[in-house]
């Protein structure tokens, strides 16, 4: 398949593939797509998400909240997350019952390594996703779209968030005001007033989404969960209003949108507040074999006075606070369409409808698209936007000085 | 600029960028090319080669010498070459005298971090070519084509190397028996039979080409040259046979091609085979502020009973002594096809010119590219194939399981 002939066709197969900030796997979905632009029609078919091995997963999560890396390393990285996406690309189109020749694209975000796109001292504006397409298109035969958010901060942007547009494609209307939510590693929001064009679309990284709430998690059940189930660890404890009070203090809650960010603000460098103010936090270290060191952990069992459960409790807090505070700057909306993991989460959803009494709460279900696959079947149209030639980012949400092209296209065949 | 367009051109102006091993610089060359494959015509409009700044060659250096490097520099650097590059790229268009808005691709090779394309413990067969396009696509405007050795590396090649095509497409001949030899930092040969197809084009790196010389040429001027002015360094030694014939156990001459190499076979490390002998080898490290810092090596100007000057006739030795006997094992080449940096090094030549007698010699100007912007060239006429949907590995030259198309485009327009 090449562009010619994807051009030409009413209704495209498209498989996206997503590797979330948290390192939990690969989310995949396989689309249908007719048109492009405001034009476009998406019907998910199917989608599957494939944890990675543990011993990679931990691997990417000890080079995530660190900074250093061997050249080797990043380059057999890359081939190897390829490899990884390839095989998640075959294994969903395998599960859909699509067949494998009919197949138009795979758009594939890749795993973020870094993410800067601010101008700051030592370091050039940059954003880095891995995952070779090279090999994603090999092993699949199938042409690929990848490296979406290079094009958006050669522009001035913030490469991120780009599922806006996506957002601004499928559920903005006429009469209603809307907000669509992602709860992932960070939490997203995207601002659709009624009727509004795209130029009035606002969208942006509101802060922490399951991040420090995973973090806890993992520390409460010894390393048992990574996540908090249905939101028990949070239920069970108490928000501490002047630990919170203290967490909205950072710097990134008073920057104006368009912004974003990432476990480089919200990793586990965020604690430097906290040491900052006496509290103790536990180093968290990947130990080889894919089994965490929880040493110390027993001992360190509160932070000053606040006990964990109040811990978890308050950072939850601190993720629902941060989203419906953004949202309220803009309107009570109508209806708040939720998607990513954070909406499992009960006590969450829980105080977010404690905060924004009387809005229309739903998943994306509500439009055909299952949340836990709403960023993968995103970047499919995302993809769609790329082959079609058209700009893909929203520089209302990005801050890009222009619509821009966005990724790059591999094995591209001239039939 | 879009595919579509391009492909219905009759004649397309392409910018070629290439940034060599030795970190010199960009090479950038202008070029017009018509038709495609086998009917491809060539002709270099204008080239320049752009030295990079000093602090950032010595990092670059600094960075290929070792393997140690952190995410948020390798995430910078690939931003800052991409603004190099794009820079380069409308620095050469401009001293071409060529209208920006008639240029339509540009190809970029990039810098290469990491080849290693064979199976390794502790690594996994990949390839790194840095120098973001979605840069050099967002400043020139142009559409660009980058990252061509990781779809012939996905198909099982070595990712190299990936002249050799182009040299069959525009030196290959019917009735005269023809090598292609291009001395950059690594050497490698194109053996090109008279009347041959592709398949019977045999390339290979047949191993180091000026690097180990520049590195010599660094000591013995104490830092004032980074490459032997004419070859007088060498010409003023003598080789000695008996080192010569132990750098010539390195394995790699051994292995049968298709073969490739780099700076992590023939970089400082080959000097552990020095140091296995008993010789001491001085490192040199890239000093803040862009200076070479020379410690010791004012007082080491010896390597056990073998002087400098002897040293760097051995190495230049050992380059051609490889060159030539991978030549011979094909055939005496009625014609020998000279580019690279190495072409200028005198004492090169005339080693080239003893060990192979009677074989008529020319550079590539004799075909109308100057020998210094071959490479730019090339991935010029690589980038040409790719948007026409073109394969443009040799799998007889790169050992992949079959022709792929190599690259990705980026900044791809409807229109």
């Amino acid at each position: 398949m090449g562009i010619l002939s994807y051009r030409d066709k009413k209704e495209r197969i498209v498989v996206g593939l997503m590797s979330g900030t948290s390192c939990d796997g690969v989310d995949a979905a396989v689309v249908r797509i007719s048109g492009s632009g405001r034009d476009t029609e998406l019907e998910v078919i199917h989608g599957s998400t494939f944890p990675y091995p543990a011993d990679i997963r931990n691997y990417m999560l000890s080079l995530v909240s660190g900074d250093s890396c061997s050249l080797s390393a990043m380059s057999s990285l890359n081939f190897l997350l390829g490899e990884i996406f390839g095989a998640s690309a075959l294994k969903v189109i395998e599960e859909s019952g699509v067949n494998l020749k009919d197949v138009d694209l795979i758009a594939s975000h890749g795993h973020t390594l870094w993410h800067s796109p601010e101008k700051m001292f030592g370091t050039y504006p940059s954003t880095w996703q891995t995952g070779e397409s090279a090999i994603i298109a090999e092993r699949t035969g199938i042409m690929t779209v990848s490296d979406f958010r290079t094009a958006d901060v050669a522009a001035g942007g913030q490469g991120a968030p780009l599922v806006p547009y996506v957002d601004y494609l499928l559920f903005a209307d006429d009469s209603e005001n809307r907000v669509a939510v992602n709860i992932g590693g960070i939490a997203n929001i995207t601002v659709l007033p009624a009727g509004a064009g795209k130029e009035s679309v606002t969208a942006f990284d509101t802060g922490p989404g399951n991040m420090l709430i995973d973090y806890f998690a993992k520390v409460i059940s010894n390393g048992e969960f990574d996540y908090d189930p249905d939101g028990k660890f949070a239920s069970s404890g108490n928000v501490n209003e002047e630990l919170l009070a203290r967490f909205l203090t950072h710097p990134y809650f008073e920057k104006k949108p368009p912004k974003s960010t990432g476990r480089e603000e919200f990793g586990e460098r965020f604690f430097k507040i906290l040491e900052g103010s006496g509290f103790k936090v536990p180093e968290m270290s990947a130990a080889p074999g894919g089994k965490y060191d929880h040493g110390g952990y027993g001992r360190v069992r509160s932070y000053r006075d606040i006990s964990l459960k109040d811990m978890i409790a308050t950072v939850t807090a601190l993720t629902v606070e941060t989203l419906s505070s953004s949202i309220k700057q803009y309107f009570i909306p109508d209806l708040l369409i939720a998607s990513g993991g954070g909406i499992h989460n009960k006590t969450l959803m829980r105080f977010i409808r404690e905060r924004l009494p009387g809005v229309k709460i739903v998943d994306t279900t509500h439009f055909g698209i299952h949340p836990d696959l709403k960023e993968a079947a995103a970047f499919a149209v995302l993809g769609n936007e790329t082959i079609m030639g058209k700009p893909g980012n929203l520089p209302s949400a990005t801050g890009a000085s222009r619509p821009v092209i966005l990724g790059k296209i591999c094995g591209e065949r001239a039939l």
